[in-house]
């Protein structure tokens, strides 16, 4: 068994990957960190995983740096990641940064929209985008991946095939997005007489994720429009893209192009044509599943696209990619621990 | 006091006409139609009115033909209350047609998006448009007014202002809707562990209500795409647009020109600039009221647009509107028992 | 008009009477104090009643005690309110405290349950518990009201006529609520992942609220369990009781008891026999509305009976109550600014 | 891979039942049944199931007649289900009948509660009850088990060891409900706008679930009295019951008492005394998984216990406790395709 370590693991993508290492026979957690929480038993933080971790405790990040381990997870604030990420690589393990610190490879795209994170260009360099569908090869035995944005990810998956085929002419995203992406800390906006039921639109025109959509999409700023909607959800990412196309297009061609570059992917899935209210996906289909669909409808014209995704955005948006990311990395069978099939309906 | 008929009392619009209309101090309900429910105390269908209508029944579609009235609301099926409609003008009632029946004016259009309703077109011609903010003075005195679709009155007011200032170049309208939208009747779609939490991607393209927006905006087709999801709501509407500008913009133009057209409306509001988290308004902050909430949001390109719209569907969208349009009719001030403030948190 | 001063604004409750007042023809607000948002706009955290509130901002504490008024509404923690309340009444103005400073009349009672509160005993002696249904005719005319308990209420409105004919032999009593009746501070309980669809029982056998239910009801605390569970519900209670009567009763004698104690009340309605999905009352048939509901329903054993009631804990459990009696106090009809109509369904 | 039918598959238990399956390692599924269904695609009734059996299609009962089968599940309506029984023990298949028809061995409780189900009482005598929890020596290697009620499990598993111990005096118990319990027929009650947020008291005295936690718990129906409220949840059961105990009793010994009946259980947990927030366990840190969860508090005089129980309906409230004695009826391992982890925070 190779020994993991998960540092930050108060979160709710630390609880999720610990539900997923919990089920992976390659993979055993030897110690998960926080500062706060130091010696207090997993499951006061994590209730639900209180007989799969009945013995273990957090640990102090000062104590963990003395584990031996073949793999971490860095479950950890913008910023405070990388060098984690650094000092792990140094002592030979391998590194899946769920932080956006390793995401955005170009320095100018990474400082405009996250400033300065301090991350080392180099570092940078030596870490994969750890979304499997788009850089799998590159993952394979790979030291250092990092996560992805869940908001990307479901933008990046969606769109992937129609920008490597040249057609986005312009895309006006919206993604509806649960509670559980905004993570465990409360604040006002998640205060549950305010949360509940809303339609909180997220301030549009800037949001971070987008940097991760231009750079694997290689859009032009330009072409992109996305917006945020916070709705009644707790796990969950439906995004819905308006498109206009590059050149007129028949359906038929492009279900060839989506069914060429997702025919053989184990967790990217596109809806049916018919029956209608299938078409278009809604993340309760995916919901505790490392799965995605796509669907898309073309208006008459064959310009017009609409194109909708989902997934769980606490597992194919997160922990679930990561984890993928790992096996690659580590030479397991790439859906290890992640054959989970969706909780439906919930 | 004036007497009121409610043909088709037992859908969800029927009872929140019954719920206006029980603090209306000039309408009275002499009688409320069911052909399913004729004799049942009305409170069996709408519990939550029991104190207010005691010992009220519903009366069938015939005996209702020989009571004297002064106004009639019809909350029938689509293609079954313009002959009610009719017949009701007859006797010198003022009518109020919630159905779509009377809605759309051209031929065209109309036989386009309903087949032929079978409306004839003097009747059709007869009939203003019931929204007061955009048809005041026909509505003043009229004999007859049409309901207004949900969505398209989401749609209409948002962006009514730049349509009338030609700014529209192209709109991307998504509505996110409650389940009260779907009427009382139930179904596979609304069954709750199916509708619950959903986010359902309704037929895109060609939402009938769109036709509506297309006669009030002027708009031509080309110029709107919009689409429609099912969310965990049960009152209330959000549209969000993504709008092209004709012509570069500067943010306190547009303030200007909204203002200009809604700063007297009593029942349109403004959401402010800021704080943001108030900018693009929530469905919930008028919950249980006749308001609509616009706010909106320029891109730094001066070009994209992002104009919000909150209403709840039952009230603005149809109810509210509909009675707002009966007391300009009846000669009573616009907002008799409408002066309703939003229940928030709920 | 009456001059009106709330006494911290800020909370939910404060909303709630902000709403209330709004629609009331003898009272006007004239100031509503914060420290923490003093001179900040009210709609920045009422949003929802920007259009009743346009200019109002919050007002120092301080600057308030020289304001001009003839009632004062406390919406302040426990603790805190008493001193406001002498204060008050010192210029003469009348008091309805909504804090738990003055709704126990027994020294002893209050410290065991809120420890030393710190209330003069002389001051809570001039206190008249805030439920009309049970102390009209001491409210009317009276200088200074306790708010009510909203979980008490629930149970004092339900079991009243029981305690009153000495039925009530054992009470096993369960309150579900809403998160607003846990005020509008965020924390890790109303974080929105963690409260969503929470079934979370609070601790039971000691609620507080209790308390009140023991003083009204005059019942000895063996005979009274009591758990409250936090269920998915913003507004709402719906109270619950499994009564073991203290003599073999008949149904028929339990609705004439009912209907003789409530058989006038203005906002306390039975719930009809049948049909029987509306014989136990749910909170959302009352909800944004002054009513409460009862219902009940008796075992062939005539002695386990069923009480169910539901109110709206913003409304009947503590604005609604407060805005009633302090209507009484100062000669008001009684319902003024109350009749409002249940939004349903929503 | 041992043969299974599924007959009746196209409700939710049916679809849970076709969710684990795909998991488990010695069952492959053959046939699925469905009159209404019978050739279209699995998927299109259960579209989270479309990448686990993309080919599958609904047969119907007859053709499924002769399909060769090892062990059967049934997923029918009360009183179609026995027959079915029968024909596949002749055919030396093992059923596994989730209907009600086998669940109550004894023929006047069974007429009682169900009336003449039809079931031949010698059948009937044939069925292990379906709780591996209380009945594993004879579900190992039987042919014939009953499915297990929803609500009758929660209220089992809570107490059993009470009953056992013969310390329950008088039990009040309240089942919190979610709305996939009802199935996958739409029908008023279900309809979202009615049904969301709903707290509605199901009739209570009588529910039949009783029946069952009547027969396994041994008590005397004057001891018990069960109440059932439907809640806004999809996915859970809380069952929270007032427990009057036969004698005082000590927390500690209650601890022991609990430890010693199931200790050593794969899938009954009981919640920790502390933090307080999780002693009285809550169905969303159980959904998605077959585990069931309780936890209890005494009151200080000694008497008063309140116990809380919480399960997924689907799973360990049916289609879950199905699948495991099946696997003891079969030799497999008893947790096999049962080893999910809860999928919380959702």
């Amino acid at each position: 068994m190779a020994r993991v370590v998960i540092w930050g693991g108060t979160g709710l993508t630390g609880g999720e990957l610990l539900r997923l290492l919990a089920g992976h026979d390659g993979l055993e957690v030897v110690a998960v960190t926080s500062r706060r929480r130091a010696g207090q038993a997993l499951w006061t933080v994590h209730p639900h995983l209180r007989p799969d971790y009945p013995g273990i405790s957090f640990m102090s990040p000062d104590e963990a740096r003395s584990v031996e381990a073949d793999l971490a997870f860095l479950a950890l604030p913008h910023g405070t990641a990388y060098p984690v990420a650094a000092f792990c690589l140094d002592r030979g393990q391998k590194v899946v940064d769920l932080s956006a610190d390793l995401r955005l490879g170009d320095e100018k795209l990474r400082h405009h929209w996250y400033g300065d994170g301090g991350a080392p260009q180099d570092l940078v360099d030596r870490a994969v985008y750890g979304l499997p569908e788009l850089h799998r090869d590159e993952l394979i035995g790979a030291d250092l991946a990092s996560g992805v944005g869940c908001n990307a990810t479901a933008l990046n998956l969606a769109l992937f095939p129609l920008a490597q085929a040249g057609l986005l002419d312009e895309v006006r995203a919206e993604c509806r997005v649960g509670s559980s992406e905004g993570g465990a800390t409360p604040g006002e906006g998640s205060h549950h007489p305010f949360r509940s039921r809303a339609l909180r639109v997220i301030e549009p025109f800037r949001h971070r994720h987008m940097a991760e959509a231009l750079q694997e999409l290689r859009l032009d700023p330009e072409r992109l429009t996305m917006t945020t909607t916070a709705v009644e959800l707790v796990r969950g990412i439906q995004m819905i893209a308006h498109v206009r196309l590059a050149q007129k297009a028949r359906e038929a061609d492009l279900w060839k192009l989506y069914r060429r570059v997702y025919g053989e992917e184990p967790f990217v899935h596109l809806a049916p044509a018919r029956p209608a209210h299938l078409r278009f996906p809604d993340p309760r289909l995916v919901m505790g599943s490392n799965r995605a669909l796509v669907g898309f409808g073309l208006h008459d014209d064959g310009c017009r696209l609409l194109v909708v995704s989902a997934i769980d955005n606490l597992l194919k948006g997160a922990a679930g990619s990561a984890l993928q990311s790992a096996n690659l990395m580590m030479g397991f069978e790439e859906g290890q621990g992640l054959h989970l099939r969706p909780c439906y309906p919930a």
